[in-house]
C-alpha cells in the first residue's frame, strides 16, 4: 500500500528534470519514529521511498495508512510506499540503499532476515544504521552497532557493507516535519558516507560526513546513559521545594559527561573531535531535553526508584534504552579500558543509579563534583 | 551595617575550632546577583564576608538588608557585612582577598576607586574576577577583561595583581542556596587559583583550579553572544503553529557555537580543552537554558526585531550583555583573527541579527547548517 493513494512504485529511475541527481529505491527498515521520519528528505529529493513495518510494527503502519503516525506524530509524505513484516523481499527488491532504523535490540535479527531473503547489503550504494546502542557478541564481549551489522552480514556475504552510521541531535519529529537538521553521517569508508550523504541532503537535512565511525557510534550509544544523569537534574529541580533549580548540576554532569564521553571514545580507536562536536556535544544537548532516557532519570530525581521509574514506563509502552546501554557501557568499559575505571565516576554513577546499588543524590553529585585526580589523563579539559 | 544583627567584624583571624584553614577577610565588590551569591560559600567557610554595593546597588543593599534579594531571591548568610558605595574604603581595609562582581562595563572604574582608596590589589591573597566580557582599550583594541583590570591597576602599584577569573555554570541563585555548584578558578599564575580555590571550596561549591585564564575568559565572555542565538531557536519553537519544535535546531547551534568558541579561544593563545569543558560547553548549557541573552533571543525567534526586543527588555530593567558583547568579540576577531573570518559564520550570524543587518532566520540557520569548507581549519571537529 501506498500513503495518500500513489500508486507502489518499482525499479528507479532518474527524474525526469529533476536537479537532484539519479533517484533510487530507498527502504526503509522499521517503521518507527526515525524510520518514518527519514522518508521527508528522502521524498524531498524524490527517492522512492519504501517503509517496512517490523514484526512489532502493525500497528504503526495502521496509523500511518491512516495518515497519521504514533510516533511523530506528523504524516509520512505522499509516495511513501508502506510494506508489512512479511513483505520484506517485496520491499528490498531493487533497493539502491537501505536504512537499518529499528530498536537497537532488533538490530541483528533484522539484518539476518534482510540477508535471507537473499538482498545482498554489499551490493548497496549505502546501509545507513540510526539505530543507536552496543550488542553483545556470543562471547560476552561487547562491541558497536556497526560491527554487529557487519557480523551478520558477513554470514552470509564475503562482501563488505557499504555501512554509515547516522547520529547527531535528531529528534525525529521534527526530521519529519522538516525543521533545520544537521546530522553526521560516517563510515570507516568515507565515500560510502559521501555516497549516502548526496542522498539524503535538502535544504533542511544537512548530512555532514566524517570517516569517524567509531565516535560517532560511542557517542551516540553513550548518550543514551548520561541522559539519565541530565535528567536526574532536572528531577531534582522539578521536585526542588524552594523553586531553586539544579541547573549548576546538570551542566556539570553535561561536562563530566562529555569527558567520559571522549575518554571511551579515544580508547576505542575514535577521534575525540567527534565528541566535542555534533554527535557528542550536539546530541547530548537534545538528549538532555527530551526523550524517554532523560524522563527515566527525572523520574529517579523526582523520589522514584529506578524500579519504579522503568515499571511505570514500562507500563505505558516507553523503552528506556539507556538502561540496557548502562549496562554495555559498563561492560564494555571493563572489557576495553580497565585502566581508567577512576576516570569514569559518572558512568559508574549512573550503572550504580540504574541497578538500585547506589544513593542516586550522593554518588551522581559525587562525580560531578569531584574534580579528577590530579595527574590523571583528563586530556587538559577543564572540570 | 550587618546582616541578621551580627556586629560588623574586623581583621580576620583563625577560627577556634574551624578545620577549613585560616579564616580572612574577603571583600565582594558589587552586590548583584554573583557578588551576593559568592557570600554562601565564603561564609560556610568561615570566613569574614564584606559585601560592597556599588553607585546602582543601593536598591539591593537596601533589599539584602531588609532580608531579601533582589537578584538571587534568596538572603545573604548572617554576618555578611554591608557597605554602601562611600565605605569603599572601609571595606576593604586588611582584606585578605577581593572579589570583583560588578556589570562588566563597569570592572575598570569599580578597579580604579580600589586603587585610588589606597589598597594595594598585589597586597591581597587573591582578585577574582566573575564579571564576564570584553573590553575596549582607548585605541580601540579589545581585549579580555582581566586585562583590562591588570592595565587598570598598574597605573597605581608596580606590583602585579593576583588575578584569578572565575567562571563555569553557576546561576547565582543556585550558589547561593548551595545547589551542588562546579566552577573554574583560572590564572595564568596556576598558585594564584589554587590559593583562592582553597579558600572557597564546600562540599556544594568545588572550584576547580586551571592556568588557562585565557581560555576562561573567551568562553565565558562568548557564551552570552551566542546564548542569543540559542534563544532564537528556542523562540522559533514557543512561536511554532504546529507544536514541532526547533531542537535538533538549537543543537546544531550549540556545536557550531563551541566549534567557533574553540578557534577564537585557540587562536588568542588559549586551550581548546577549556572550552570543552565546564567554562565552554558546560557555561553555554546552562547560559542556553536561562539567562537574559537567551531570553532575548526567543523573543527575536518570536518575531521581534532586535531593537524591540531590547527595548523591551530594557524597560524592565534587564540588561542583555550579549549585545555589546557581540560587537566587541566580533571586533576583536577581527582584529586578532581576520584570516578566520570564514570559519565564523555563526558570530557574524549574529552580529548581523543584533544589528538589524540580517533576516535571522536564514542567516542563523545558514550558519548552523553549513558545513564548513573541505579543508577549513576544522581541527577535526565533526560537523
Amino acid at each position: 500500500m501506498t500513503v495518500q493513494g500513489t500508486s507502489r512504485e518499482q525499479k528507479p529511475a532518474t527524474l525526469p528534470g529533476s536537479d537532484t541527481g539519479t533517484a533510487q529505491v530507498v527502504t526503509i527498515l522499521g517503521a518507527g519514529a526515525m524510520g518514518s521520519a527519514l522518508a521527508t528528505p528522502l521524498r524531498a529529493r524524490g527517492h522512492h521511498v519504501r517503509l517496512w513495518g517490523t514484526w512489532l510494527d502493525d500497528d504503526l503502519l495502521n496509523a500511518i495508512e491512516a495518515g497519521g503516525n504514533l510516533r511523530t506524530n506528523v504524516p509520512v509524505p505522499a509516495g511513501t510506499a508502506l510494506y508489512r513484516v512479511d513483505q520484506l523481499a517485496d520491499a528490498l527488491e531493487g533497493a539502491g540503499s537501505v536504512i537499518i532504523a529499528v530498536a537497537s535490540a532488533g538490530v541483528e535479527a533484522v539484518v539476518a532476515r534482510v540477508c535471507q531473503t537473499g538482498f545482498d547489503l554489499s551490493s548497496a550504494q549505502a546501509a545507513l544504521l540510526t539505530s543507536k546502542g552496543f550488542a553483545r557478541k556470543s562471547d560476552g564481549t561487547v562491541h558497536l552497532l556497526t560491527d554487529a551489522v557487519r557480523s551478520v552480514a558477513a554470514e552470509y556475504s564475503p562482501c563488505a557493507v557499504p555501512l554509515v552510521g547516522v547520529a547527531g541531535p535528531c529528534m525525529a519529529n521534527e526530521v519529519a516535519a522538516s525543521r533545520p537538521t544537521a546530522a553526521v553521517f560516517a563510515s570507516h569508508h568515507r565515500e560510502c558516507a559521501e555516497g549516502a550523504a548526496t542522498l539524503f541532503a535538502t535544504a533542511t537535512y544537512q548530512p555532514v560526513v566524517s570517516d569517524d565511525e567509531v565516535g560517532l557510534e560511542v557517542s551516540a550509544a553513550l548518550k543514551n546513559v548520561y541522559a539519565i544523569a541530565l535528567g536526574f537534574a532536572d528531577g531534582l529541580s522539578e521536585a526542588s521545594t524552594n523553586a531553586v533549580p539544579y541547573r549548576n548540576l546538570k551542566s556539570a554532569l553535561f561536562s563530566r559527561a562529555i569527558f567520559e564521553m571522549s575518554l571511551i571514545t579515544r580508547e576505542l580507536g575514535g577521534q575525540v573531535t567527534t565528541v566535542y562536536g555534533l554527535p557528542g556535544v550536539g546530541d547530548l544537548e537534545v538528549t538532555g531535553l527530551v526523550g524517554r532516557n532523560k524522563v527515566f532519570g527525572s523520574h529517579i530525581g523526582g523520589g522514584q526508584t529506578a524500579g519504579e521509574a522503568l515499571s511505570e514506563m514500562e507500563a505505558t509502552g516507553q523503552v528506556v534504552e539507556g538502561v540496557p546501554a548502562t549496562r554495555l557501557a559498563t561492560a564494555l568499559t571493563e572489557q576495553r579500558l580497565p585502566a581508567h575505571a577512576d576516570q569514569l565516576p559518572l558512568l559508574h554513577a549512573i550503572a550504580g543509579v540504574v541497578d538500585e546499588q547506589a544513593d542516586p543524590y550522593s554518588t551522581l553529585v559525587g562525580a560531578a563534583l569531584t574534580p579528577l585526580a590530579p595527574g590523571s589523563d583528563s586530556e587538559g579539559i577543564v572540570m
